[in-house]
């Protein structure tokens, strides 16, 4: 029978999936990336997966399709994963020719926004701005139904600028999005204002980034300082999404990633109704706001997807 | 031999000529909208001037195209015009029938970047952005070669937000591009600080929207308000630009409109600092940010090409 391969490669985990032809999961395998004993290491884990999920001979893999930190441009080739310690890497060209079968290689948030895509978008939808809400902000845009990559980093949504010479962002800048919204902001915004005095049952002062666990935790329990940090985050969320209607008038905008998927039901309301004020009269309606349904499977059914449309 | 009409229809004027199949000017005719009329007499003004372009029979006409102020959806019907009193308004439908040709009806501001695109572009560019800075801010999307409208109004550039909260804007929201870098948020900035004792030689108290010529003067002789407003303007455009170009990676960015026509020369240097420090490291050395050069005739070229197409 027929078979594909969907990888999500991180910096600290590899999932690899094989499907059958009808998206079932066959075999799922996990292993650590161990992307601080360098390149050659992380390309044997690779190795590692691949060979595993092609041990069962009932399954022909007619296809591989993977998603990786970083910015990767349209060959396939790994430009810059600083999570990955890859540089310049033609990662799409080293596993097809190990494999012998055709490869898809691309950012992880795009292949992932893919998935989410492919799974959740009604017929007729074509254009989908992905927001991956994490450590980071990330985003994909699927615009005419294909993932749109410009010069090969197009997505950058979390640096986009929402209040010009403001919080100061991760990427050098002011005022981008993720300086924000990001799981980062939050937990920058609780411990700044606990060094200040504020009241919080959080003990975070000596953590580099909260769990979003925690931060649900703590939400739930109505800790103000939380709450108003998150609610920070929903309204700057409404903002850029505001702004990407504007731009891109799509049909459906996907919130996905660690603080969507522990706080995204007590951020949407928020996240909605600043996105209303912030569009232009008459455009919000037409669009759909929607939360990502597949979690941690979202990266393996991209890869899968993308992969397999190289055969289709 | 083969013709194709071209038609710009504002709310003050109609331009229309008509083009060889080798881009050549044949013939030029411009007539008042007479918009304020209503409906019925706009149609009447650009049947004259389709009419004239017609009468010379060595041409046979094998295409109309069309921009026009508003929102139009991709069947070339308008939405929304308050400049020409169109609402709902099946435009392409009504000139194709009337003439028996092949028909293109766009937005405006598309119509006449995508004329801009066929201009400037170099072989291979494929994602262009263009922004329009006028008495607003609009802009086009050119993705992938075709103009992208998303649902119809995709390219609202001047309602993205730059500054959350920030000034005033004429769509109702705070902190637009278009609330900073617009001739009428240049306008009301000189006004403003000018009722408030700021020193200028110009005298716009009464004046709803300043001229550009009467700007570019007063600029160019130093008066110092006026310095600072249009470079306030310019800097807003790189925060937008920069924004841009993390979302899109695109090949160019094309900056067209009355402003950058006047004032261009001035404030590109502080736009183009203004948009690297706003872009993502590495991003902004691949992008080419170039003026417009087809001032008055971009959209009928526009149309020219994208009726053309049709037939093509």
């Amino acid at each position: 029978m027929k078979g594909y391969i969907g990888l999500d490669i991180g910096g600290s985990k590899i999932l690899g999936i094989l499907y059958d032809a009808q998206e079932n999961v066959v075999l799922k395998i996990k292993k650590k990336s161990k992307a601080h004993e360098g390149k050659d290491v992380v390309l044997q884990q690779i190795d590692k997966v691949i060979q595993g999920l092609m041990a069962d001979k009932t399954y022909e893999v007619m296809a591989i399709g993977a998603g990786v930190p970083g910015l990767v441009d349209d060959q396939g080739v790994v430009l810059f994963s600083p999570n990955l310690s890859f540089r310049q890497f033609d990662l799409k060209g080293h596993i097809a020719s190990r494999y012998g079968v055709p490869t898809y290689v691309g950012n992880d948030v795009n292949v992932a926004m893919y998935g989410e895509y492919m799974k959740l978008a009604r017929p007729g939808v074509k254009n989908v701005i992905g927001i991956f809400v994490g450590t980071g902000v990330g985003g994909a845009l699927i615009l005419g139904g294909e993932l749109y990559t410009g010069q090969g980093a197009a997505g950058e949504i979390g640096h986009m600028v929402i209040q010009n010479d403001g919080a100061r962002c991760g990427c050098g800048n002011y005022g981008c999005l993720e300086a924000y919204a990001s799981k980062t902001a939050i937990t920058g915004y609780i411990k700044s204002h606990m060094g200040r005095g504020a009241k919080s049952e959080l003990e975070v002062l000596d953590e580099a980034i909260l769990k979003s666990s925690l931060l649900k935790a703590s939400y739930e329990e109505g800790d103000a300082l939380v709450v108003e940090a998150v609610m920070r985050a929903a309204r700057a969320l409404g903002v850029g999404i505001g702004s990407l209607i504007n731009l891109f008038h799509p049909d459906q905008i996907i919130l996905g990633g660690g603080v969507m998927e522990a706080l995204g039901e007590a951020m949407m309301p928020e996240i909605i109704i600043n996105a209303k004020v912030n569009t232009m009269p008459g455009l919000l309606e037409s669009v759909s706001i929607d939360r990502s349904i597949l979690k941690d499977e979202a990266g393996t059914y991209g890869a899968y997807q993308l992969g397999r449309k190289l055969v289709l």
